[in-house]
């Protein structure tokens, strides 16, 4: 019989489960079926608790979930619609684990479901124990992250002077779907002035080929993400252009190299933030360092400036200080790092 | 000034939120906020009550939405974080609309917001209200189900004896992205039997050029989805096959031949049900007849077993009958239109 590779987690999870003295815990959202018991599916419930694991789901996946998960029991999740309540031989369901993020709708059929139950939020335990990936997890982001590398490298050379923004994302979006399995995120690429918009959206801006062009992206390969910005250099950059982007990379080599377990990821935010703050950028760089990424493009840690969570060795974070003036210029540089139990091992290789 | 094409039905929204007893509702969803506003933004919350209609949105939006939508009255989302009741001059705030899609958490944020509230769930009022779509928008949906018709007669003749249905799903999504703004939902691509399994994904079968292969696809355009339902009938398909799918055929034809205003979308789903039940394919029709389709690509009125919406001029529904025989064969042949004075507009134009 297979081996769910996530079978370690998913134990972990049952202790938390238990240690939090819920008698029961109920998982909804897709990532978090799938990150708790490698079963990716539209429609499903997992319930963990007093020694049980039960996948619900319809009709539609119990037959192809019996195939990729044996050791996976799994019914119908009709018994979860709320009306009427839940029974289930063994586990009473006095205090009921579950995830903020499902809809108000939900948690009211929940109440039905679970009618005596009190309900605690249990979504900040499974982000924590996704945040530190499997083994297998770290190949597929590595190999999702290699990809990336490749595709920008093939990107870049397509562009020419009088595509729009349009066009170059289209490039990137083709060879996103040839290779991989699409985009992780909506491809972003500014030309010029346009990357001093933090969320700027691709347009018909035309590309001079002098002017610098900011692209942020990341393809899905194996269910996971990938991440990285980079920038295309002017071979004659503007004084200000030069001076920001040494500096932006400066300070994302800075918090490369500062990446420990035990530090939070807080701490690894502001060694970014202190640095540019220092050379009288602070304001100009309005959002936070970086995000975990995984099945989802943002992930816990959040490397912002209050980010609680604590590193630990396999957790991945994404390094992107960026600088932006309004209506003037902008640079971000992006990498994707492992942490390790000394420091990190950058996954994205494209120069910067 | 630019006036809001979406004014009537804002006004409409209004009135209902009045006819109600609501001193305000608010409105998170951001399909939802852009078919009140046609504002698309992703931190976004519309406020509407009392003569009173406010966008709260953040920092990164506001000078957009200022040239986009000059008619909006814009301010600050941080106001509605929870942290303290928001106050409003001249509105109070003891019957609240919102929507029951909303997160939980965000549900208990927004107890916070207006702590004296009585919550009323409007979202089904916005559904109805989105349902019967704007002139703008039915050209929208013309031109997104062309350029799926052009999609489909070109990708169908890229289609090639070894290609698998992951290659064939490629090509269409490649065209997708050329020609459209991407893909309105994952497509589908089923060969042979594959198509019996009501959701399948595309996977690595190949396709020998002989058997019939079923391709579910939609393209975005203008914001807008499309969708459609074709089969590459064999050329000497099996008596099993040749008899499914005029049976399915003959369904959607009457089912598309019985749209009228006023009827429920669960009277429309009946005629194609009991035609296929009278013909003993009652079980082998496992889903609803359709759904209408606009921003998002499953809205209102759904027409389904139990579809109480009462068809409008001005919505757009599918008619995608299928009859599906587990291990065997599936077909289901899926056509969008829109509801007229007297019948309906058929916007898919590709052979059936």
């Amino acid at each position: 019989m297979k081996k769910n590779p996530f079978a370690e987690r998913l134990a972990a999870f049952a202790e938390k489960v238990a240690a939090k003295k819920l008698d029961a815990a109920v998982v909804f959202n897709q990532a978090n079926v799938r990150a708790l018991t490698g079963v990716d599916c539209d429609n499903a419930c997992l319930l963990v608790g007093g020694g049980r694991v039960v996948l619900y789901t319809d009709f539609r996946y119990t037959a192809a979930i019996g195939r990729t998960a044996p050791w996976l029991k799994v019914d119908d999740i009709k018994k979860l619609n709320g009306k009427k309540p839940l029974s289930v031989r063994g586990l009473s369901f006095g205090a009921v684990g579950y995830e903020s993020v499902i809809t108000h709708a939900k948690f009211l059929s929940l109440e039905k479901t679970f009618p005596k139950a009190k309900f605690t939020d249990i979504l900040e335990d499974i982000g924590e124990l996704r945040a530190v990936k499997t083994a297998a997890e770290l190949d597929a982001l590595r190999a999702a992250e290699s990809l990336n590398d490749e595709i920008w490298a093939e990107a870049r050379g397509r562009f020419r002077a009088g595509m729009t923004e349009r066009d170059m994302a289209r490039i990137i979006k083709h060879l996103m779907i040839e290779r991989g399995e699409g985009e992780a995120f909506e491809t972003i690429v500014c030309v010029g002035r346009n990357a001093a918009e933090c969320h700027h959206v691709p347009d018909d801006t035309v590309w001079n080929g002098r002017e610098p062009v900011l692209v942020d992206m990341g393809v899905k390969l194996g269910g996971y993400c990938s991440d990285m910005t980079r920038n295309i250099v002017p071979a004659r950059p503007s004084p200000a252009y030069k001076k920001v982007y040494a500096l932006v990379l400066e300070a994302n080599r800075r918090a490369i190299a500062a990446v420990r377990p035990g530090m939070t990821a807080g701490a690894l935010d502001k060694v970014a933030r202190d640095f540019l703050a220092g050379n009288g950028y602070g304001k100009a760089f309005g959002h936070s360092l970086g995000h975990g990424v995984g099945i989802e493009i943002h992930e816990k840690p959040f490397a912002a400036k209050n980010g609680k969570t604590v590193l630990r060795p396999g957790m991945s974070v994404t390094i992107e200080p960026g600088v932006y003036l309004e209506g003037n210029l902008g640079v971000r540089i992006e990498d994707l790092v492992l942490v390790t139990e000394d420091g990190c091992e950058v996954i994205s290789h494209s120069d910067k």
